[in-house]
């Protein structure tokens, strides 16, 4: 007998027993209840109880089974019922603030979007911003179908982690903005969750993309800037204020390099971010993210030499990453996603060259797997693992 | 009624229990009976019980209480024994390979390094190291009044987690080197951890040095090369496959940087370790160890403004790890202890300027409290820690 079966009857234990079997279903989706109950480790009359009381919280639903296995081979013995998420009757507020538009979702539990906005964003400045993102995120919880449990919102900068203060964020301008009281100021009752974008963006695809099962993971956004999020042995790199993991100021130019928004020179982010790429590829310091990306689904031979500088930046900088976190995977999203492809055997060969032998042979790079969803659905998520710490609390039970 | 309480019957929480007991005693010394109680949460009766098969496994000893208290004040009710690690009666084994020397020792529970001794390493390749090693610490163990639980190794160099084979040592010119199984054939019965230097350095510092307390901690040690390790959220910073936390081959000086004995250019290695200080100080090349700490512990305006440059690198790389890792403390050991109070401002006001504003802020920069010991005492720790995992499997009980 387990520790977690011998207490299943006393208050605390069945609350955590809860937030185990929510937990599974809001990543892997619906089961029967016999793998819940396998992969819980619990006996089949605490998981029955359980999920009846996550039903009544809104949160899950049960189907009869159907005599058949998933597989369509007759099942043998009563069959076991099928739970599922329900989206409709929980859900979660997303928001990613890029430097010319804003994304919303209405996320549902189980992480199925269920409405989407995308809104120009044409003042970028602190109070613009949060009124469209309260704006917006209002519409959408308006329109809800079932409870609302709180809002997280992505932003491109470093973000504090107690109070969701944004302290800088180059690519906005923004500097000491207190980004979540803002919000919390114009939406009431709302929990507001405030996070850097590539923090989100690692922990999507840790949970629900093409990380999944890996411990060690790195994610990079080239955009404007480049953003990043660390996983480390399977957990968020948070540091001692919430910093850490920022690696689109990693120097990869030295001294030489061009100066960079955050006052230093050479940084990655100036050497591989939509700027660097618009200049190798000739299109001027003004051209768009849409024209950068034309440019590289369409690139010839030509712009694939001219982006060779570009590649061995990218390429250096990664040799820095897989020496200092030796990841099984490294995710390259945002432009990079566009870029790669390209120059991949460049980037490669600078990567192998600048890293030590021992951790470059355990990487893979690979792109993300939510695409562009990736920081988004990573805004949600952070509401949603507050949620299922402690489900009772979260959902009133 | 706790938990841990309401099972302290069962053989699997009684281990657990023990373990964490034992930990207390290992990490802070001796202390009452009555105070270990409180720190677990465990009743009285409880404590008692663990307590006295921690002795008859020769871990520990109790003392009957005097009737004052520590402070020299009486105590009301009656008095708790003392209970104390017995470093006599259990020990482990630790080494440290450097370029020129071994350094081996004898370590009581506790920490308490009961014989230590230095060596010439005079041919640092894999076979006479190996022999050397396996000889210093057999005498030890020879001469060990306890009983001794294992052998921790720190080697300068990139080391698999798994079997602690040496992949890459620049600095020893030692590539896929299965250092921990020539040890363990030369060492028959004996537990062999194998474990990189830094590895052990921010250990021993974050159990018993001057990061105590630090969830958030990179340790940076110059020599010939620049050993590093890193405490991310309270843990040892491992990656897929234990060669995280590699600070030495960022890149510090860009392309123009010098070549580096990993093959890459511009390494932080190659800009602040023994070398570059002696080049630095006019020393020439082949300048030992000790003329270079001679040189730094005398310096004047002259040496200091010589190595401002060797400052500006050691500030840039400092830059980087405040931005990845937003560590609270960053401990400078090895040479770096001599060259840092020469150079402290230049280094200060290059780090500033290169980090980002809201992790520099958060920032320390300290001295190692352990001194030279840390990595042998770090290399101790590496086997404490699995015997503390399971005292009973350990000891045999």
């Amino acid at each position: 007998m387990s520790v977690r079966e011998t207490l299943a009857g006393s208050p605390d234990v069945r609350r955590t027993n809860l937030a185990v079997l929510l937990r599974h279903l809001h990543l892997d989706g619906a089961m029967r209840r016999a793998e819940l109950t396998d992969r819980s480790g619990l006996t089949r009359s605490t998981v029955a109880g359980l999920v009846g009381e996550l039903g009544r919280l809104g949160a899950v639903e049960q189907t009869a089974a159907s005599t058949t296995s998933t597989a369509g081979t007759p099942t043998r013995g009563r069959p076991s019922p099928v739970v599922r998420p329900c989206p409709l009757g929980v859900q979660v507020l997303a928001a990613e603030v890029r430097v010319d538009q804003v994304e919303v979702a209405l996320v549902g539990l189980g992480g199925t979007v269920l409405h989407r906005d995308s809104r120009p964003l044409p003042d970028p400045s602190p109070e613009p911003t949060a009124d469209l993102v309260a704006r917006s995120v209002a519409d959408l919880a308006h329109a809800a179908p079932g409870r609302v449990l709180g809002l997280g919102v992505a932003v491109p900068g470093v973000t504090r982690h107690r109070d969701g203060a944004v302290r800088f964020a180059p690519n906005l301008s923004w500097r000491d903005v207190s980004f979540g009281r803002m919000l919390s100021d114009r939406l009431p009752g709302t929990d507001v969750r405030v996070v850097n974008d590539g923090d989100a963006g690692v922990l999507a695809e840790h949970l629900r993309g093409v990380a999944r099962g890996c411990d060690d993971v790195v994610f990079v956004e080239g955009e404007v800037g480049v953003g990043s999020g660390v996983v480390v042995d399977g957990k968020p790199l948070v540091g001692a204020g919430g910093y850490a993991g920022e690696l689109g100021h990693i120097a990869v130019a030295g001294l030489g390099g061009r100066r960079c928004r955050c006052g230093s020179d050479g940084c990655w982010e100036t050497e591989i971010g939509l700027d660097a790429v618009a200049r190798a590829l000739g299109l001027g310091p003004d051209a768009s993210r849409r024209a950068v990306v034309d440019a590289l689904r369409t690139a010839g031979d030509e712009e694939v030499r001219r982006l060779e500088p570009v590649a061995r930046h990218l390429g250096a900088g990664l040799a820095t990453v897989v020496n200092i976190f030796n990841p099984s995977l490294v995710v390259l999203g945002g432009l990079l996603r566009e870029l790669y492809p390209c120059v991949a055997a460049e980037v490669r060969r600078t990567m192998v060259r600048g890293a030590l032998a021992a951790p470059v042979e355990q990487v893979r790079l690979a792109l993300p797997e939510l695409g562009d969803d990736a920081v988004l659905l990573g805004a949600a998520e952070a509401v949603w693992q507050r949620v299922l710490l402690d489900p009772v609390a979260a959902l009133g039970g």
